[in-house]
């Protein structure tokens, strides 16, 4: 496979050096505002900018060393958090603006890109990533769906431009149901997730990596649905077994290296899904909540917090890593075919002539 | 002190988790190309682009564990070599024309860039840093002097324009004598080194980290002069005291955080260049021949080139690591202030939006 310099430079760097990928998020925004205000019983949106900005720039420090990269938002993460992430983990940069947009009386969800940022201005702050997230489901309307997928085709166009590899993260979610932690929606999960990988593995989309959710949810399995992970009991929807198929046929549809994301389950069913994703096939996880959410209810005792960081959130993501050991190198995805076949595109004597400039914007 | 963004990233890259610098040199052109000419008895310029790039690519390969940053030439180095840097090692990319134009009977040197390359292109291939390599002596006609100070403010712009940390080379030559191995040049390296360093800190050229010669010549002391590093018998010019002296002044001159080079001497002098000038504030290296230079005359025995760079160029390595942990952390440069003063520039909740695209070019 031939790859352009830029891409393989940086996709390089957000894997270890035997090609797996052992990724923190802590792009999170509304979804670490409700718990430092549930912890300081504050409303949300009285939590400050300093507060989520140094929660942040705490996560990344105290953790950076275990991680091949750290995804961070360019508003409260970036400016500050920078100098946490270091010279040794790459630096992935969230570009879509957040919450999404709320549509009708479906509450359909419609993605925008952070107003006042770009692809050109994360390649040019040294970002070695750009990640875009897109809620898409089947169910949604026909309007919302094709504006994600230019949405989708813009940033892949603009990261091809820039020469910066895109992630792209796409989530399900429930549409004129109660919710998510539903019989119907976790009957849902794998196919609405498999699909995804599948449409957004098309060469139109020029994405890189896939960050996608589990293709299911093992708290309605006839295993795990007895008060496994919490305590709440549930019916089974599936088995098992049939767990393990959703992450093959995932695998079988994602035409590009994929990682899995945590999307708030806890720790334990987090090391359960890695590890049946890596079984199939995964390439590593990008990870958020399922490593440090338990920090944010010390907020803002700082000296809890750090020492929840160095201990349990280390050790979590300690455990995460030893599972991630066996995912597959990124470049053992079919789409690269090996190590040995990667080549730089152009490569040769007057690579460097031919080899573009940034395109004027 | 306040960095920007791309600067800030990027510089962190090139150093090691303390800040030092341990880089390895493979973008020699001419100079890899005598030796292996000579390895295969030879002429120069019967050493075909594929021989340059193999040994590179080979050099890279083995020792980029060893290395925080790799500096690689765009023509036989990155084509080949970028996936021999992997992701661990940062990657800086040489600008400047090899060899340099010789310009009359005193055959000054006049440094051009690479016709078909730009600050722009290795900043979207990818690379954590540009080199630039400038020739020159107070003795040089002014007019190649002045194109020189120009043409080291055009990069040093073009690079705060992409937002990419500038390392310039400067090194003085000998005009109208014999040449470098002489009691009088030995004479006057310390005055040009330490003046090069004054005048290429100035703010105007946008220099962020200098590599530099060693400010003397060991050889020409007292305490080294007696065929210490090679057979040959010298006059002593100075003293090693003299010598510590001129590295402390060069330290005093250097308004950026200073590495040194190794510009061809053998691995024992180096390291006691080394060790001397870290001593007196130098923040690491960036050397190539030093390490590595004995591999060429194994050329063309790929199996022989390989034991000797895993043994022999290793050790070496690991040797100028060591004394390297006594360097300066760049950021403890007194023009940063310490990492406790580095900040990002413009931080804080509108970062985003100010924080420029790159420009049209």
């Amino acid at each position: 496979m031939m790859l352009s310099s830029g891409k393989l430079t940086n996709l390089m760097r957000l894997a270890d050096a035997s090609g797996r990928l052992k990724m923190l998020a802590v792009d999170q925004r509304d979804s670490m505002r409700a718990p430092l205000a549930a912890a300081t019983r504050r409303r949300p949106e009285d939590i400050t900018y300093d507060e989520l900005a140094a929660t942040k720039t705490l996560v990344a420090e105290v953790l950076s060393s275990h991680s091949t990269a750290i995804l961070l938002d360019p508003i409260y993460g970036l400016p500050r958090g920078i100098t946490a992430v270091g010279g040794s983990a790459a630096l992935l940069v969230a570009v879509e603006d957040s919450p999404p947009a709320l549509l009708g009386p479906s509450r359909e969800r419609k993605m925008a890109l952070i107003d006042g940022w770009s692809v050109a201005q994360a390649k040019r702050a040294g970002a070695n990533a750009v990640k875009l997230l897109v809620y898409d489901t089947p169910e949604a309307s026909a309007e919302v769906r094709a504006h994600h997928r230019d949405l989708v085709r813009r940033v892949g166009e603009e990261c091809v431009l820039h020469d910066l590899p895109f992630l792209l993260e796409v989530v399900a979610y429930p549409i004129e149901e109660p919710g998510e932690d539903t019989p119907e929606f976790a009957l849902k999960r794998p196919r609405h997730t498999i699909a995804a990988a599948r449409e957004f593995s098309d060469p139109a989309y020029h994405v890189d990596l896939l960050k996608l959710p589990f293709p299911g949810d093992l708290k309605y399995t006839r295993q795990f649905r007895d008060a496994v992970f919490d305590p709440r009991e549930r019916p089974a929807v599936y088995t098992l077994d049939d767990i393990r198929g959703f992450c093959r046929d995932l695998d079988a549809a994602a035409g590009r290296p994929w990682v899995i994301l945590s999307g708030g389950v806890g720790i334990r069913e987090f090391l359960a899904n890695l590890d049946l994703a890596v079984d199939a096939g995964a390439s590593g996880f990008l990870c958020g909540r399922a490593i440090w959410q338990d920090v944010l209810p010390l907020h803002p005792d700082r000296q809890a917090m750090r020492a929840f960081l160095a201990s349990t959130a280390s050790h979590n993501f300690d455990r995460a890593n030893a599972v991630a050991e066996r995912a597959r190198p990124w470049f053992d995805h079919p789409h690269f075919g090996g190590w040995g076949q990667i080549r730089l595109q152009g490569g040769g004597a007057d690579w460097y002539r031919r080899y573009g400039a940034p395109p004027p914007l």
